[in-house]
């Protein structure tokens, strides 16, 4: 077990799209885009994974097929399996790497999320993780009974109030609650288990959870949001961060910015970790290099490319000329989609004066970083080392292929400089890294009661 | 492949509680009580079915801790694996058993269900079944922001809704919608991908689902109600329709009324398998049999006992004299559980005269039937061949045991009379049943519009 303090490089492996990060990730040559409903497809990856030692297999989710555009259903995969069904048959075929699912608080309920996150948990051994997102479109209401996406801000109350809710019914039964006597018929003790109880804006819960407490405690609580009320969620409830990436500066900046939220709210700065973004494009020459990056730059179609640009921006540009800049520079205000990606396209239009051509580029290859394993290796242990990142969640322009790369490439690069692990340390997620096991609410606030008596 | 008409005795190996069927399963001496929550103690289950060529593993849910009664907590178990969780990963070490999941209409989204369902119809190559109910008890409402359970009649109209997008969805995408043609970059024939627009008086939906359709076209569906309402949902939509057993007699004519209702829908009699209710309590000798039936029957303490009936008759029983009839017929108006079960438990007031002691026994030791092999087997084979059944929904009085003695014993007893098959017959779910593939709403809608023109 890592001791809180030693810092260790922490690696997630992204799944976005299931054939990758990128949007057109399933038109590489390489890609294996006819297995994406294939679980050998993923049995492959997450193995391939573990094998690398990664920390942890991230699954991305979205809840609906983005079908805006004419391109969009035609050139971009919306086809993915649900994550609860694939990471708990993932489970069974893996042994150390832990598994997040992403969850929407927007369109779930906290008692079924708070029981499969819990069964998870259990049937991996305590390899849960949950990447709580508030799900970002319109598309995504309408499969659910709305006409339009919960407001920006309500949708973080809402988040706040489910992960609440959630880790109460997750404290439901305190530890030994279960007797088992079959002698006096005694299946558990009452006093130990708990009813939450819980009535606020959003939800109504009365409890208790029908499993008992997870093997951690809690599952790990990851979170990717990254505006003002993002960052607060993070600060107040996350454990592992998943940052835009961007330059060093600006990674210093959030870095130092997300953690030191914790005080308020009575958590040191090893309990929250944060993971940018990279998607590494590995060579094993500069031109090797060039060639790969070239490849994936050229896999969004011009058609798809714009309406990608037109979907982050909420205004459609496919009239405007291609050569020459945006004429207008797009508002915040209303737009009920992710603010920070947009924030940051205002910033390419408006620093960079970049033609409407380079701007769809820019935005369909966010990220993208193309080096030798020692440049991408250098790239870790600078920002790892210069306090930009406690880890990485590294996603791959094509899968499996460029894991696989990552795997054989870089990870025996970073061992070699003894930045990253050989082997894994034992037990479950919260104890590789170096976590304390939450405290039950419950318990605790019966502790208290009788040390006050 | 079994043909439609070529009746095949059908098999299912039904978890109401992980311990078996009875509320104090658990409590049996060979009960493994403290595996509830290890994965290997249901892989076990599930691979001891598979070994005995069990056409299904049935995996009962409930969405709440029976918490009514001091003694429903400290004497019962409620605790229980997440359904979606437990099967997908049970799908990884399993090739042929079908995996029905027990999914409430009254507490979910069908988008979210749909997805679930298609994930585990893929990721088990076509051995995914349904189990739809729609939740029985306030417990359960209370966990979801209600007060009250929805009422009998609203809960089957909204299951009737819940059903019909759930199909909508899962045929959103039509068979070859998908061409990965990495080439021209056409990911999808965007003419074969359909959005539901479901409005209706409980959904409102718009699709389309993301993910493509299941291997089965539509997972099998199975359900249980009983009632007038419950079996209109079945005649029009299940595939497996659990009954409740009772004598031969009322086996016939539930099995006659199901039948009989097909018609009206445009379906036939072999589209509905009719499965009872089973618990058999096997015993080598005559002896064993009582002896081990007595085990069964002495499992439930008292004032579980008492607790379980008033909970079935929502009425308070504990002050009323064990060595006499209670002195009221509980009223069917107005209650708001299961009204077969009341109407049964009426039956035995007013019909059988029992004291309060023998009927809390009865209603906690309903449909367990002790016999040798050869007279388990002589009870399935007459109901087979009278057509009170298709085949048995078998529970268990504990579990993993008396699972692996109907292994041993009762079913190679039945494959030597030539009853049960000795291997599985390929193909998915729907193959190995001989039910057709559903046609898919949105091809045939164009198939009729083209003929017309
Ligand atoms: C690395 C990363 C992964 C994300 N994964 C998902 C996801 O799987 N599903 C989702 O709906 N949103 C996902 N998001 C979006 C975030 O949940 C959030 O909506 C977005 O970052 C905007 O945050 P903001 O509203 O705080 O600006 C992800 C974001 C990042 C940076
Ligand atoms: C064999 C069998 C299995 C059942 N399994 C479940 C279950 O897992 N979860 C549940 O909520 N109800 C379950 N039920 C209850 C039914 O869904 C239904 O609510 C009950 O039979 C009452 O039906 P009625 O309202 O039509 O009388 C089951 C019933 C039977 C007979």
């Amino acid at each position: 077990m890592s001791k809180g303090n030693a810092r260790q490089l922490i690696l997630g492996a992204m799944m976005f799209f299931p054939a990758g990060e990128h949007i057109s990730s399933w038109r590489h040559p390489v890609s294996e885009a006819e297995r994406l409903l294939d679980f050998d497809y993923y049995r492959n990856i997450v193995e391939t994974a573990e094998r690398g030692k990664f920390d942890m297999f991230f699954y991305a989710d979205e809840l609906y097929v983005w079908d805006r555009f004419e391109s969009s259903v035609a050139q971009a995969n919306s086809i993915r399996p649900e994550p609860f069904t694939l990471l708990s048959a993932l489970s069974v075929v893996t042994k150390d790497i832990a598994l997040a699912a992403t969850v929407s608080t927007t369109y779930n309920e906290p008692y079924h999320i708070a029981r499969k996150l819990a069964t998870l948990d259990y049937i991996s051994k305590g390899r849960a993780a949950w990447n709580i997102v508030t799900s970002q479109t319109d598309e995504e209401a309408r499969n659910f009974g709305k006409d339009r996406h919960l407001q920006h801000e309500l949708r973080y109350e809402r988040a706040k109030e489910f992960v609440d809710v959630t880790r109460g019914l997750w404290d439901s039964w305190e530890e030994n609650a279960l007797l088992f006597n079959k002698q006096t018929g005694q299946f558990a003790d009452r006093s130990k288990l708990h009813s939450l109880d819980y009535k606020g804006q959003f939800f109504n819960v009365h409890g208790p959870l029908n499993i008992t407490r997870p093997p951690q405690g809690h599952p790990v609580l990851v979170q990717a949001g990254a505006s003002e009320a993002g960052k607060e969620v993070a600060a107040a409830t996350a454990e592992l961060v998943f940052a835009p990436g961007g330059s060093l500066e600006e990674a210093q900046r959030l870095y130092r910015d997300l953690k030191g939220r914790l005080g308020k709210y009575g958590r040191s700065e090893h309990e929250l970790k944060v993971l940018p973004y990279l998607i590494p494009v590995i060579g094993r020459t500069a031109d090797e290099v060039a060639e790969r990056v070239a490849i994936v730059e050229d896999l969004t179609p011009e058609s798809l490319g714009l309406d990608l640009l037109s979907h982050y921006l909420g205004r459609d540009v496919s009239g405007y000329p291609l050569d020459q800049p945006l004429p207008f520079i797009p508002e915040i205000d209303g737009f009920n989609q992710s603010h920070t990606n947009l924030l940051k396209i205002r910033e390419w239009i408006q620093e960079e004066n970049l033609t409407l051509h380079q701007l769809y580029k820019r935005a369909a290859n966010q990220r993208v970083f193309g080096g030798t394993p020692e440049q991408i290796a250098d790239y870790i242990e600078e920002w790892f080392t210069k306090k930009a990142a406690d880890g990485f969640n590294v996603a791959f322009p094509h899968l499996p292929g460029a894991l696989h790369d990552f795997v054989e490439l870089v990870v025996p690069e970073l061992q070699r400089r003894g930045l990253f692990k050989t082997e894994y340390t034992p037990g479950n997620f919260r104890d590789k890294l170096g976590l304390a096991k939450p405290a039950n609410r419950f318990a605790a606030a019966r502790d208290k009661e009788s040390i006050r008596i």
